[in-house]
């Protein structure tokens, strides 16, 4: 009997998938990030800061991705942004048919940036392609500097890293920089890394301009 | 043409190899707890803790489950427990049939209890039976009280709940009880839940208790 390779054949849809919508973004000069990290790393407080600081000079609109509940579109929106939420009713990870789908409900012709927000998982993700312009990863220091080295694929992978909850450091939390990012660059030399507290507002410009260059090159693009 | 639903053909044959282990265990008399939580919630402390605390009036033998690395099984060594590590080389859960080979390199006969500390993933290893008696579930305040009404599954399957790193909560880190243990107990109002900190050691003697209770029921089962 033959076999069937059911992940390749699984991966495969999605990547024909994840290449439409990056033709189709490309198409539109539109930078796409995937943010990707452990739940409670701090996604949806980071994205509502950044929706708030960036204005009108980067209209970003936002996918979200949970496994149920709307609570983070209403965050989002809330924050002043424009969200769509996508149920995965228990899958673990996006993919790229949900975000097609969900491409198609944004006022495209009204925004600078998409940035999917996926599902809380720090293993899945990364392995399925949404048709994005680059993964950006993000670390709580809560978590622990031990996490490049344990879970790789994501950090191997990132264009951008965010080490966020910098406000958390100290006694209580013992989180060594130096390792963590040590770790990271073992894995990926080229990968911007911001430390920053989304809730206190540290590091955050650096990570701003780095999403302003994102709409810049992309546009260069076209 | 007829269609093979894969999931249920793999799930299939991991429920099987799961009630192996657990007839396997069942025989033995001896408990078998399914950790599970996101990356960097802890668990890997807090066994330590347990380890050290119980000392030979409780002997637990610990499977560790990571992508990658032994860090887990070194730090459960450095406090004189008993582990195993398994590397699951990207996948992002355990199996039955792991847990069955690391069972067979345990001391068995020296253990009073088998502690598997799953891969650090809030999503998919609940979905996964390793023959364990109990899954137990341990979140993070520092992930936010939202996380049990936006990752279901685990918390409604969990016979006990370990709200851990209590020493965070503070101005910096909003964590909400009150919420959390209500969207709790709506999806399992039997849960165990223990507020602690595997850090200072609070509340830790209850679920110091819940433990030496379960060694008491498996055995009286005999």
């Amino acid at each position: 009997m033959s076999e069937i390779d059911v992940n390749k054949r699984i991966l495969g849809e999605n990547d024909r998938r994840a290449l439409g919508n990056s033709l189709f973004l490309a198409g539109r000069g539109m930078p796409c990030l995937n943010v990707i990290s452990s739940p409670g790393a701090g996604k949806t407080t980071l994205l509502a800061r950044t929706i708030k600081a960036m204005g009108d000079s980067i209209r970003i609109g936002v996918i979200e991705g949970d496994i149920t509940t709307s609570l983070d579109a209403e965050k989002i929106r809330s924050a002043g942004g424009v969200a769509i939420q996508i149920n995965t009713d228990g899958a673990c990870h996006l993919s790229a048919a949900q975000v097609f789908e969900a491409l198609g409900k944004l006022p495209l012709d009204d925004l600078d940036m998409i940035v999917i927000e996926n599902v809380g998982n720090l293993v899945c993700p990364s392995a399925f392609a949404l048709g994005e312009s680059a993964k950006v990863a993000v670390l709580s220091v809560a978590e622990g500097d031990d996490k490049p080295a344990k879970y790789p694929a994501l950090f191997a992978r990132s264009r951008a890293l965010l080490i966020n909850k910098m406000d958390l450091l100290g006694p209580a939390v013992d989180f060594d920089m130096d390792r963590a990012t040590a770790d990271v660059r073992a894995l990926n030399k080229d990968v911007e890394i911001f430390p920053v507290s989304a809730v206190t507002g540290q590091g955050m410009e650096g990570w701003y301009e780095w999403l302003r260059e994102q709409v810049r090159r992309e546009r260069c693009r076209l």
